[in-house]
């Protein structure tokens, strides 16, 4: 970095960007080699088997998007929905409502099931639309909720989403990683994330990973997909043994990835959820204990995302500006509903270590004993 | 990087991605500020002002986009296209005949204006389609066409264009940086490019620039753009004054943007665009020399993108193989219709300097006289 600006070291602990080990920083900073060269071909078939991993999956079709985690979510809408389709989106907070935006953007016509926000969707809600709308084509759900902290049960309602012959889609953008996505156990049939959450890997790509049942709707689809940029009907061949040029994959993000995915692979991704666990239940009693209120019920609660309700007349600016300037600490703000209203407190990937559980916690008590 | 694998040395002399600079390469392992962190905020907007720089604008709506290069003809077609508007394309290789295939995805009526591949458009042929189609809404056209080596001019082009009411859509993705773009000067109304060519930043951001004209027809749509992800009339608001969240950007990327272009101005853009056109004169008159036949005729090569037949009886892939494993050197094969005729020879950014000028000569020579 040039000499103009010397960047503040940040403790990110809001709701992703996570901190990046200096591991993946030094991939990141590697020399480039070309995006067809011989041995980046070889760094993606690392990639892919390691994202195989951590999504535990068998599918052929698993490769990250040249784009952040939400462009995980529109590659999946829009090689998955035609104009006309009928989806079943499942909404408790801003990313499910996303989802929807991105059904309509697609042209179709979208049943929403609605969750209050902070709860989950519950199965009976799923089986109620799919009854209404057999003919939908698929159901779609946030894992872990990022905008309430929400940890979102998948097994029964994938068994709904199967015997009505619909497809499931499940957004892990907040959960890979830190949570079990299972995406082979659970029956999803198409599946996206993100980087920057527990997989500590600066923002910029999107894993993606698709069964076969999802890939022959999308190969048997009447019009052509909305997006050129997103179309897995050309990118599985680049990804794949083709090796057919599509467009200039982000290189650099890609060694980060592989990085990142093999430190996890070292820690064995077992390991890195139980850390997840923990540390994420060591910093709630520590928030109840300070008299603070999680918006989210025990059994439903993310490890890896807290969202604590703002005291009465405590202002949040002020709060999270004295983390952020006095203690170099980032918390994030609420979204949506939730604006103004609470604070979310991450622990993901490489943030997710008992000293930044520790010193959130103290830093928060000695602002909130000063005012 | 991990031990497991030791990525070799390469010089980059395709048709991207570039070299990139030590500098530049630090900046991309800077650890990570939140992106909406104050000093990220205006990292933002120093990036925005040193792009109006490198585009020649005044533009307001100026910003990277969340993907490579052609996330950004993307963007530009999905945000000012409707279904049932016409559109002229103006195709001469593979870059053109993408931004038709983006025009139909858009849902237009595509008038396809075509030109022989190493040639230019000529003005009679865009003049002739206004006249046939005065309702086209807009005229889209590659400056540098990276799949044959050909600079376009632009100047008789957008006067015709705007004489018709349309607006003009340019593709700068190789030319930003290496060539005059001047998107002011040469009344571009809408303008798209890549960091991996002449900035010499890693692939991963695609800049973006409209005028009030092409925001007013943005704004003006009568259906939503069908991207939520590349939608600027959302995008604007994040990297506009509201700083509204609309998904998490790149961050590291922008960081080794914004070094890029801090070196850039360092260098001044004149010189910059000096130094592609002098080492660019040099490696073609050596090649040249060689008795190698370029393409492309002498006032309508790109001086960053060089595109030679691969002489009768020449293993293409032999001689592209032998430069990247004895020398280490990587140089483009063809695309399309020149798919293995020729070889693309990249003299961009951080790779365009006189050393690797004399060396891709010396290690061509060397390889061609022993066959």
């Amino acid at each position: 970095m040039s000499s103009k600006r010397k960047l503040p070291e940040r403790i990110l602990m809001g709701p992703g960007p996570s901190g990046v080990h200096p591991r993946v920083l030094q991939a990141m900073a590697m020399p480039l080699t070309g995006h067809l060269d011989p041995v980046f071909l070889e760094i993606m078939d690392e990639v892919k088997g390691l994202l195989q991993m951590v999504f535990g999956t068998e599918n052929e079709l698993t490769a990250p998007m040249s784009g952040t985690g939400s462009a995980g979510m529109e590659t999946v809408f829009v090689n998955l929905v035609e104009p006309g389709d009928k989806v079943i989106v499942c909404v408790k907070g801003l990313f499910g409502q996303r989802m929807v935006d991105m059904g309509r953007r697609c042209g179709a016509e979208v049943v929403q099931v609605d969750g209050a926000w902070g709860d989950v969707i519950y199965p009976e809600q799923v089986e109620a639309a799919l009854r209404q709308h057999p003919d939908a084509k698929l159901v779609s759900i946030v894992q872990a909720e990022t905008s309430t902290g929400v940890l979102q049960p998948l097994g029964e309602i994938s068994g709904l989403v199967h015997d009505a012959g619909a497809l499931l889609v499940v957004d892990a953008v907040t959960s890979l990683g830190g949570t079990h996505v299972d995406v082979d156990k659970n029956g999803i049939d198409a599946c996206f994330s993100g980087t920057q959450k527990c997989l500590s890997v600066p923002p910029g790509l999107a894993p993606v990973t698709m069964n076969s049942r999802a890939e022959e709707v999308l190969l048997n689809r009447k019009s052509p997909v909305q997006s050129w940029y997103l179309d897995l009907s050309m990118i599985r061949n680049y990804w794949g043994q083709e090796r057919f040029y599509h467009h200039t994959a982000p290189i650099s993000m890609i060694f980060a990835l592989r990085e990142a995915l093999e430190m996890l692979a070292e820690e064995g991704l077992e390991n890195a959820i139980k850390r997840h666990q923990e540390l994420g239940a060591v910093l709630q009693a520590g928030l109840e204990e300070m008299g603070l209120e999680l918006v989210v019920a025990p059994q439903h609660r993310l490890p890896q995302l807290t969202v604590v309700r703002i005291p009465e007349g405590v202002s949040d600016a002020q709060v999270r500006g004295r983390l952020l300037n006095e203690y170099g600490i980032e918390i994030g703000g609420g979204l949506g509903e939730f604006k103004g209203k609470v604070w979310r407190i991450g622990l993901m990937g490489s943030s997710c270590k008992l000293r930044n559980v520790t010193l959130v916690l103290s830093a928060l008590r000695e602002i909130l004993d000063s005012i």
